[in-house]
């Protein structure tokens, strides 16, 4: 695809060539997102961040990476006193703030709302996540993650093995990740949910269809013996219609220091998109694993500002120019990274 | 008047002389809010943006304009949990906030106290609306925009022929721009609304008083014919006591462009200082208008830029520097305006 | 101790030589907050702001502050929804907030949490107020007032005199600056507060333990004629059950100009942490007060800004940098401070 100019809306719009595109400048960015270098590319450009739902993790990240990049961030949270209240459509509403920003980046609780909103736009708009829909930003940091963990044992994503676990029902980010793996050659899928949270059925066929091997579970132990990657989630207690509910499920799948060393291969690697659930009747992964050098959850939100740089590199057309404009750092930036 | 330093306030603190100035500021800002350039005029300047009354589009268009100036914003949006819900007065709070930027665009749900809180400040403050009292940069953003869209055919705003439609009561911008057009000559102004929403009688007063020809009506279609402008106006819901009597005028008026071709002159400017509400039951802008060239109502918050830029580089004194502070925009920018 | 990298959580971990280092860092902002100079010495850095609890005035002037060193701020303000309400650990949240950010500034409602947040966090934390425990920066910038106000008498913070009035029980500034004023020699402090809101005997033990001359007393008048500085404070009405409960304290202590004038020295220094209660149940310092010169409410506020950018400026490790990124200003600043 072209990126310049273009809108991030969904994982459904890349091709191999273009995810390793965003990747090979994502790694480019690396220097600045760990402070060796400052660049000011962007400098005097504005990033329009409305989160029309709250997510303090991805709307800070989206504005930093921004950040990093030279810009400047004008946000907007909420939605109960905007416009939209007043009976404008998203066509006006769009109209009217792409005309104080550079790029958007826009949360909405309403599937396809995004979309519609980036139709009338005048400038390129990323998808945050549309309710259940789609989140291609985390999609992608999710990839680069597995990618970067990998690269390291001389692997790539072709040949991958994967066990998801959780809350495959409602957990939006397997279901992105799910649909980007099906543009690689011999991925196994392990899923290992509880049968009222399985994946659903299409992305199931989705991924089969691409050449995938899938493999259902309920049951954690003998599904992450032979993978590469553990990857966890939440039950996402909001989709529920009550606690009681969610309780059923949380806690079912814990993760922790014992069973890692008993059942998964030495250099396992463990991801979960966070929050996780540290409260004692969920843990889906436990605090033991904090120590383990292959917990690998704070690398992939670190991986989120070199994946979200390159979008926004790649969008406003600065790849190129981000290098000419650097200079070093000149304040305390020991033990960051 | 002298803008270096000084508060705006009111539409009744210019005269005609001062909005020409301006506007002349204004038309300077167009190859840095059409991103054909960018000014780093303000680099290190601050400006303290202090909603106490939700506006998302007001308050994105003051951020975003002193950010294409090269400034940074600070923002404060909310009252519930501020300190004056301890006791605080305006004045201390206006002593303390002015300390931290070195200008001022403030909303506030009360008449007045914006001038109020202008009094205590050691910054200029700009007046971003206070309760149903001014809001001087939406006024002027809707003059520059007629001014605007006039010149093309060689008109200025002398002479104007403008229809005022909808909610004249309880229509904040109606009232300014009323005053506003005061200082010009020969204007002719016809009010179009329900009895009940008719303009206040006083700035009918003001008006005639100037010389402006005031015609009032409760009929759209007879009051359009021979009109420059028809500036449309959402029935301010949040006014009256219940939904059903909003009801009771929303859908009153409602243009569209069969009623456009048949009854208005070819070029006739059609504005909204929106949101436009396009709920069924109101459409007082219909949105089969969205093609018509004469559409100008996201010109109008595209112009609202360049005014609000213009003020700031007035009451900071800057309009002379803006252009030597500038340089080429290095992203991408096709499509925006 | 060594500022670079450090946090900011307490008062406690300061000798009387780091008090002194800050305050020589305050004084050389005084041109950047003065607006006589500009400098970019942060160009690129990232100041994560996070208020978990409402905080106007210390949320904008710690933003305010970073900017004029020339860095970014990123917000967060609120609690309700954030990933710690889907049961995600301090631990977790530093770990990944840290990684958007350079240093951060954050108020946390809970005692403690704060801290708790710092030793996960990979960048320097600054307390900016945890619950009714910790505001290290209100105690530096109340006694950085103290020591300016003072030498112009050729005065230094050794043998002050202070009365601290009002609540002494629930309010944390005056807390946390007794503990600093242990650091210094032959300090006289009188607290004047009703008997059941009395400075808690832990600290009036650390003060005398300290070498501080301590006198307790319930009467206002008698105990202001003999100190340098009058310290009053508002009823912290929050921390009461009921508004009731707090009328019986409100308006207990009201220091005007005529008292003042009657029992104070002439010199004699108000201040107060703000914001003051100015409504007519309380008026703990009368409005009549504010054409008083020895009134230094508003350069309290003002110096907030110098200590925090010494703050930042030491954390960050760039205070020999500073000046070399300077320059001059080149927008209206006149009547500023």
């Amino acid at each position: 695809m072209e990126f310049a100019g273009s809108h991030i809306l969904s994982v459904h719009q890349f091709e191999r060539t273009d995810v390793e595109r965003i990747f090979a400048v994502a790694d480019r960015m690396g220097p600045y997102a760990r402070r060796r270098r400052v660049t000011r590319v962007l400098d005097g450009a504005i990033l329009g961040s409305m989160f029309f739902e709250p997510s303090t993790r991805t709307r800070v990240s989206f504005g930093s990476a921004f950040n990093l990049l030279g810009g400047e961030v004008r946000e907007t949270t909420g939605f109960e006193n905007s416009a939209i209240a007043k009976g404008e459509s998203l066509y006006d509403t769009a109209r009217v703030l792409s005309g104080y920003s550079d790029v958007i980046a826009m949360r909405h609780p309403v599937a396809g709302s995004v979309a519609e909103f980036a139709a009338a736009s005048r400038v390129p708009v990323i998808n945050g996540g549309d309710g259940s829909n789609e989140h291609p930003s985390q999609a992608l940091l999710d990839l680069y993650t597995i990618k970067s963990e990998l690269a390291g044992r001389g692997r790539g994503i072709d040949r991958l093995r994967i066990a998801m676990v959780g809350d495959l029902r409602f957990g939006r980010t397997v279901h992105s990740l799910s649909k980007l793996l099906c543009l690689f050659e011999r991925v196994q899928v392990t899923l290992v949910s509880p049968g009222e949270l399985r994946m659903p059925g299409e992305i199931v066929e989705e991924m089969r269809r691409a050449g995938i091997e899938v493999i259902e579970s309920d049951a954690l132990e003998a599904s992450i013996s032979h993978v590469d990657i553990v990857y966890s989630t939440r039950i996402q207690e909001e989709r529920f219609g009550t606690q009681a509910e969610a309780d059923l499920y949380r806690g079912r799948y814990r993760l922790n220091q014992s069973i890692y060393t008993h059942h998964c291969e030495p250099n396992t690697v463990i991801m979960h998109p966070l929050p996780r659930d540290s409260r004692d009747h969920a843990r889906e992964l436990d605090d033991d694993l904090n120590d383990n050098p292959n917990l690998a959850i704070f690398r992939q939100t670190d991986n989120g500002m070199l994946v979200r740089m390159a979008l926004f590199a790649l969008t406003l057309d600065v790849v190129e120019q981000v290098d000419k404009h650097a200079r070093d750092v000149n304040w305390y930036t020991a033990g960051r990274f």
